[in-house]
């Protein structure tokens, strides 16, 4: 049943200066005239997938149950790589099946992060299903550009109530990219850098329900130390460790850019102590 | 006969760190609540109006039928220019009098595109009106802002079922500017870079329909030169010749910038032989 | 009474490279989805608070009556620092305690530009309310982003008509921050640079309705002098001073960037004389 007013968000690496997204949102009003669109982001490092990934699993569950979530990220656009839709208890996702949903499925303990890139089998309440059918389509289908030819006008489809199993075929498995999953092994616990907001804050994969362990830490990166974690971004000294606006760990340098003055970017080790 | 959920495209050189765009937001949603807006973009490169006409030109087609697009790119605001409305079979277009809908009209087959700015007469089906009547605007008018004391309301009224009739004077004639209209001469077809995408692909207006022939072709642009169409971005080598999303052919390179890497800029000739 | 569909307009320091403002937006939309959200800007420069304080009263009288206008430029998140909303006779602003909201209250004659930070009274007509009842937050909030956890839903409920005095208590006064509220000073007015647009140009708060007195001006910013004002951005010199969209001096280059060429910034000091 869909929604009166239902919500389809954008994820993508378009940057702002091509109609790319707007006429994806063309294609989805000519569908679907009552949705409500919303951006995520279009800044996500072309076609880092990770980063798309991380951004779009924090971000879902602030949006209303049934919300529709379209991450364009497609560096496969025009070879061969499925095009799927994946329900989850709360939420849709349409994207390319190239790892961009990992972080969803980890987060949500549907699957266990991988070590490798995988087919990672789906347990039971997230189907997920192969877009074959190309009634839902808008022809003719280009080479390279797959967010507005297939995915916009497959959400939009989805929107105004059309099942799944009406789009395409169930598939037992998505393709998983490795991330870290980060654990504790002794006294050491080891992230990554997964992404780097507008104020050169480096934003890690590292949970605070990891941290939370009471005892005194020290934080590693790029050379540099940090003991113990602040309470805002205002406490603390200049260089700061604090649990930011994701949830995770992030290293931060007040009124200015950590990424900047460590020289550190996505992808970087980041490693905390018991101490 | 207005939709229901009318939708508006706004597209502008502004940028994003004014809230000029909010602001003619504003402004229709005021006269005109149910109406869906979608930006376009805002980053065309200031005063360019080819840029804006070219992207235009390639996005209306996208959105539903009586969608109006809002082309704020006014070098001339504050001199003598029209303000005009264009209607097409399938669309509607607010915009100054400058050229900025030469590649609307010249692909839509309504003009042959001319070799130097002129005043064009528009064919049956595509009346236009000069945007005269003030009542339809937002007073004061100012000297510097005609996006949102002119086009802005007279766009919120049209979305509203106001006929154009009533919002100015018909008009038989429009600015046009010269564009490329890529031609074989021989074996050699001669166009230019009309945009460069957030990827640094260097976008020409030569559409790919002129390039079907069958025949081996090599394109040459900045001093290089490369040899056949690639089906994909993944596929081809380094540097590649593809048609891409704008549905005219694009030079790139692969996980790189071409513009970076040719030193190319927009209006640069880009050439296509048969070999 | 609510709207049929109530605008609430966005304006932060977050930048586009993060899902930030799209989280907000999701969370509004899960309280009220018949409404329609209006990005301002996101580019504030971060933490500068005079700059938003500028952009969103030059903004917000372009909106329908009852426009809810979310602030967050938020340097003091996490803490101690009011949460407000403030009522105007014709809008409703929601933002931190920290002068964010300065301009909106000393241009609609509220209050008189303080000389230096400090709490002001607010007059018959502007009630205010610090936000404390967590009933209408996001739970948990967290020590990082109020933007998603305190204003966004605040704002939503306030949209269904929640009246302001449900959502906190009522108080009497305001920070606000020492702006500069251009005066003659015999033949001399001094003003300062508050904005710089995406063409570089430099925005003043020396409102148009101080210069208009028929004398012959010259403006002096940044070692420069200009004289006289021109009636358009492409009438007048290289270098020229004119009334721009925001109703206030501005300096601008033709067909360039003012505060490039000059090397100016915000809050670099501008003279106007008599001569």
């Amino acid at each position: 049943m869909p929604l009166a007013r239902p919500v389809i968000t954008l994820t993508t690496d378009f940057g702002a200066s091509d109609p790319y997204v707007g006429v994806m949102k063309g294609v989805i009003l000519g569908i679907n005239p009552q949705v409500s669109l919303v951006d995520l982001t279009h800044e996500v490092r072309p076609q880092a997938l990770l980063q798309a990934a991380f951004l779009v699993s924090k971000s879902w569950a602030y949006f209303p149950p049934g919300t529709i979530h379209l991450v364009v990220v497609d560096p496969g656009v025009g070879t061969f790589r499925r095009a799927v839709l994946l329900e989850t208890p709360k939420a849709t996702f349409v994207a390319p099946d190239n790892g961009v949903l990992s972080h969803v499925l980890a987060d949500g303990g549907a699957i266990a992060a991988p070590h490798q890139k995988d087919h990672l089998s789906l347990p039971e309440g997230f189907p997920a299903f192969s877009l074959t059918n190309d009634r839902y389509w808008l022809p003719p289908v280009s080479q390279t550009f797959h967010g507005r030819d297939v995915f916009a006008p497959v959400a939009a489809h989805r929107s105004l109530g059309v099942p799944p199993e009406e789009l395409g075929e169930t598939v037992a498995d998505l393709v998983c990219l490795p991330i870290s999953s980060p654990r504790w092994e002794g006294d050491i616990l080891t992230g990554q850098v997964v992404h780097i907001d507008r104020f050169g804050n480096l934003v890690t994969d590292i949970p605070s329900s990891t941290l939370s362990r009471g005892a005194e830490l020290e934080v590693q990166v790029g050379g540099r130390c940090i003991r113990g974690l602040s309470p805002s971004y205002a406490a603390g000294g200049h260089l700061l460790a604090i649990v930011g606006s994701y949830g995770t760990l992030e290293v931060a340098v007040k009124n200015g850019s950590a990424a900047g003055e460590l020289g550190v970017g996505l992808g970087e080790t980041v490693r905390v102590h018991r101490v």
